[in-house]
């Protein structure tokens, strides 16, 4: 196995894109990431995309997006893993290249949720959940996550109020990210005064429908040594595990177990604990997932996640600064180019290149990407060369 | 780069399950393929699937199917490449065996079709083509493969009965195969009678819809030489290559240049040559799709496929056999399942399991398995040890 590193990233701005089609969206991202990565064609594109066959009748994005990048030819495949698709590419991505049957390899992951019905996308994004043992009885995904969240507020005794600190962070450190969806700032009365979705969870507890592509071109660490102009970010660990889909079939609703298997193995694999890692980018995709996830990678105790964040951890200058560039919730979250987003936000601070939110002296770092309530886990861990 | 092999196989009955779910089907075929194996547990699972986002309304394939496997925790994803997807899935399986960060993978295609209506297979079946250059002006998939059979017919002055001998060939390998489809033998004169459904495909040039699951055992090739009672079908290639989706940009409507790169690719890898291949699992969705394979593998020169097929080359016995347990055609095309169906057949005949359609003296085989009207295509070579 050959060490992996990331030599190039690309990104759309996030938000409502009715100009551009699913795979002109694609192909922006990857082309901003070869251009980065001062390379003309990679050998495969791994795509992650998790809804273009519901609301967009596309399968087979794979090849469609090589074609529209000018690739034809090499290699692609889709992988999905409900909106952990975007994690689960890029690991695909790592393996292939670490397995030297691929040289360069692109990610991109892809979604375009906006111009579906509400009913459309909220179906969709119940697909992420057991089919038949959870939606049939007509619960929705957002309904799903706030079951978690009221079984941790009782049984932590949380008040609602102090999840307020997620969203506020993740809104404030969007400020400063062009290509993020949000850039209103939010105070804790806003959070609390915010339109209930699914009680506990409010509009500011979640993470908007949306529109996005990122992508990322792995390489061999040893290859992109020899790159002129090149800062390789070294890929120290790409892993993941599940759990079962269904709620109940859990042995806790809140303690995040695939979360915390995909995490130790990430650290065993890179030789590193959660203290060594300088930064976190969490799956807020709800504020319960960005306080259960803290919690299963082991930065914070069980039921001191939001504890750990309003005394101020969290932040960009905190002990471990989370959604660096906004978030799922503020940046945005097209459910199957998260994971991918992750990757991006996660080097550009790793190059020292975040600006007014560099997180200081970030040396190493981790992603966490999310796949329904919890069933899929991916896990990278990276760092500077 | 370790060596990769195959150590178990698996799959189901091939028809209309009415009794057994999705999930239930994936298990039975991933059970069957961990007992040939001899393994409890894979550390990882792949599986392939084409429709049931849209089918089943379910996303999230792999943690849903690790979870029921009995195997929670492990690593999991869907890989999805049209109907190329199960191909596509043990590719990802052979990568992450072969990169080291993955010990043992199981790999599960399934699809479920039966329980849907014909509007919805058909609607499903399109979004293997381009949704907004081909699928929006109305055409459908079948309508698609009929364009190249009608085009190949004019360019080559080949009559549509010459045809008939992939079919008939499809049927009487099935005959002996007790997870076929069908087990009825086809006649010329059924073949010339049968109905139309997109003029010249007819009913008996096109693969069934059904629902079947088929599953394999990766592992490095030096543990499985440990094993006790363990017969290794060694991976000597495992390719991938791309065209655009929609057929109005091909430079050829009759070459299948991804399937030309794709087995190009897989014999460079594998360091042989088209006369070292014993016998061929081809994509045979419809009879002109297992033609134009013959000849982009170059088995048969341009236009030359059904002439080669009609002299036998195909056959049992023939220069190549190939659908050796009744190909896509009759043992059935489940389509998100199909490559891993091929691999499984080919296994059966490299370890010399194939009882009455035993391939005399195989020794190395190929598989291709195609997303689309061509646009990814999956190779794979293997050898018996």
């Amino acid at each position: 196995m050959r060490d992996v590193c990331i030599i190039g990233i690309g990104q759309t701005h996030i938000g409502e894109h009715w100009d551009l089609s699913l795979r002109q969206l694609a192909v922006q991202a990857l082309k901003a990431a070869t251009a980065d990565a001062g390379i003309e064609r990679p050998d495969a594109l791994f795509v992650g995309n998790m809804l273009a066959a519901r609301l967009a009748d596309q399968a087979q994005l794979g090849a469609l997006i090589a074609d529209y990048a000018g690739w034809r030819g090499i290699e692609a495949a889709t992988v999905e893993a409900a909106c952990a698709s975007g994690g689960a590419a890029v690991q695909a991505g790592v393996r292939a290249v670490a397995s030297g049957m691929v040289d360069v390899a692109a990610v991109c992951g892809v979604e375009k949720m906006t111009e579906a019905t509400g009913e459309e996308v909220t179906s969709g994004l119940a697909t992420a959940a057991d089919a038949d043992y959870e939606v049939a009885h007509g619960v929705t995904f957002v309904a799903l996550n706030a079951l978690l969240m009221q079984r941790y507020m009782y049984e932590y005794q949380i008040p609602h109020d102090d999840f307020g600190i997620f969203s506020i962070n993740a809104h404030r450190n969007a400020l400063n990210n062009p290509n993020a969806m949000f850039h209103q700032p939010i105070t804790p009365e806003i959070y609390r005064k915010a339109a209930p979705i699914a009680p506990p969870v409010n509009l500011f507890d979640s993470s908007p429908i949306c529109d996005g592509a990122a992508a990322v071109i792995i390489a061999p660490l040893e290859m992109a040594r020899g790159m002129a102009g090149i800062k390789p970010v070294r890929v120290l660990a790409s892993t993941s595990a599940t759990d079962c889909l269904n709620l109940d079939d859990r042995r806790s609703l809140i303690a995040l177990e695939a979360a915390r298997l995909s995490a130790r193995r990430a650290y065993d694999r890179a030789g590193v604990k959660p203290d060594d890692i300088d930064l976190f980018e969490v799956h807020d995709a709800f504020s319960i997932i960005a306080a259960l996830s803290l919690e299963a990678a082991g930065f914070a105790e069980p039921g001191r996640a939001t504890h750990f964040a309003n005394e101020g951890g969290i932040a960009i200058d905190g002990r471990l600064p989370i959604s660096t560039m906004g978030g799922l919730k503020a940046r945005g979250h097209p459910v199957g180019a998260t994971g991918v987003y992750e990757v991006v936000d996660l080097v550009t601070q790793l190059r020292g290149e975040a600006g007014a939110n560099q997180v200081k002296d970030a040396r190493i770092g981790m992603t966490q990407n999310i796949g329904g309530t919890g069933a899929t886990v991916v896990t990278h861990i990276l760092s500077a060369e």
